[in-house]
């Protein structure tokens, strides 16, 4: 199979599984709310890592899927409170309202919570043998050393100075944390131990921050009006980016640096990475 | 010792195990969020229930101290979301700001993720042998079929008729849940199987009913002028409360039954369930 073809496989696996979640107990307002999050078309690129790493390490991908799926219902929590009025205050997200301008701030409040513990529950319920320590990586990514404290720094740093140090915390906490943990969560149901975990966490770590990197770039380049300069959308809003810090040429060649890191951290695996070396590198072409 | 000493022996030892709570790696305006609704001066019910359930079963209370603290730290997550704007919009709990006035809204609403997520966090670093199933018990009952089913509930249905099945729903998710997940996981920490958990789950069940209901209550008493009332504070406020579709009389009569109820359920533990008995008929006789 090609890359294409090996991720739209993962993808279409893990949509399925989320698609007949049965949420059971949920009043369905909730339930509603929830799913309009969860089902909105997005890339599924955490959780289908996660099944590839679980492949990387030898084990199979059909009982890792709660754990891919928990990590697509913490990415959509985060972007539901990400959205709220008080945060980010937006109303389009992948061209469709917001969660809450659709349901309402207080069940939107609610959704998020919801959508994370339902991602500890699904995860607390599942019988795999390597449950307990895959769940307890993916909840420290999510947690307040991981990507929670990358939203406290923007959101406490918003206007602040451009600091390379302070943008690094904040990417490497708003995505890397969760881009590393389908990694070693993976690679951990695999039965994989040292080396192999650590290889993965290097690859999401460097993976996570080109691909914020890029996504700065992105940014700046989505808007004709603002390309080729320092100045984009999240910038606008007073957001701290990488391209603000070292300007636009070095931040592509900061991107580059990462992903060689990225596939360099998996060589250990021989061939049989070449799917999440490839998927890595695809980053660097990657549009919005 | 008495109810009373053993109660706040409990309470002691959770207070000093959550102040030094290290929060490893949250940026300093984070864990002070935190730390602000946690450390608050809360009569950790739950978490002591937790520690009692464990002893009741044979178990050691201070290997469950996580756990205690998790239901705390779930329970302080529930208050600074239910007090948000877009929720109940309070300004004070417990005599002093909410967390959102001192903090602001975005940082509360982080500080309510947090505190959700380093709950799962602390019990899943936790090498107790029984650590995953009791992790189960707690999120399960914080989850979309417990506590945010009663949340969800509660918010969509403001202002709506009063109607006993309405809120004997509302109850069990928003209060019953996390008084009865202390109990189930408390046991099942202590190596307690089958008819042992469930009389838990019963006894959590009717004491948390039984709680709620005496709330109610307590929230017409609390103001003099609505005194013999039927309107109180929360239904001033469009919340659905039990005397409210009762009356008060018969309001008092099923908060004694639910207490007889759980009283019953822990006659198989015999003379050590005497604490959890006594903590139980002391629920008709708290003021707020």
């Amino acid at each position: 199979m090609s890359e294409t073809e090996t991720l739209n496989a993962y993808k279409a696996q893990l949509e399925a599984y989320l698609k007949n979640l049965p949420m059971a107990g949920a009043p369905d307002r909730l339930r509603e709310a929830m799913r309009y999050s969860l089902l909105n078309g997005g890339k599924r690129l955490r959780g289908c890592l996660l099944l590839a790493a679980c492949e990387l390490g030898g084990g199979d991908a059909e009982a890792a899927l709660p754990f891919a799926a928990a990590l697509e219902m913490i990415h959509a929590y985060s972007l539901i409170h990400d959205d709220l009025p008080a945060m980010d205050n937006d109303t389009l997200r992948r061209g469709k309202p917001t969660n809450h301008v659709v349901f309402g701030e207080a069940l939107a409040i609610l959704a998020g919570d919801a959508l994370l513990t339902h991602a500890v529950e699904i995860m607390a319920a599942s019988n795999h043998p390597r449950a307990f320590p895959a769940l307890g990586e993916i909840i420290r990514a999510a947690g307040v050393g991981g990507m929670l404290a990358g939203q406290t720094l923007d959101v406490t740093n918003e206007g602040a100075e451009p600091d390379i140090h302070l943008v690094e915390e904040i990417h490497r906490g708003k995505t890397a944390a969760l881009l590393t943990a389908p990694l070693t969560a993976g690679l951990i149901l695999a039965g994989a131990e040292g080396a192999r975990v650590e290889a993965g966490r290097k690859y999401g770590f460097h993976l996570g921050m080109a691909f914020q990197i890029m996504d700065d770039l992105l940014d700046l380049e989505g808007d004709p009006a603002l390309m080729g300069k320092t100045l984009g959308k999240d910038q606008a809003e007073g957001k701290l980016t990488w391209p603000a810090c070292v300007g636009i040429e070095q931040a592509k060649r900061d991107a580059e640096k990462h992903i060689g890191q990225a596939v360099e951290a998996l060589a250990l695996f021989g061939e049989k990475a070449a799917f999440l070396q490839a998927l890595a590198l695809s980053t660097l072409h990657r549009v919005q």
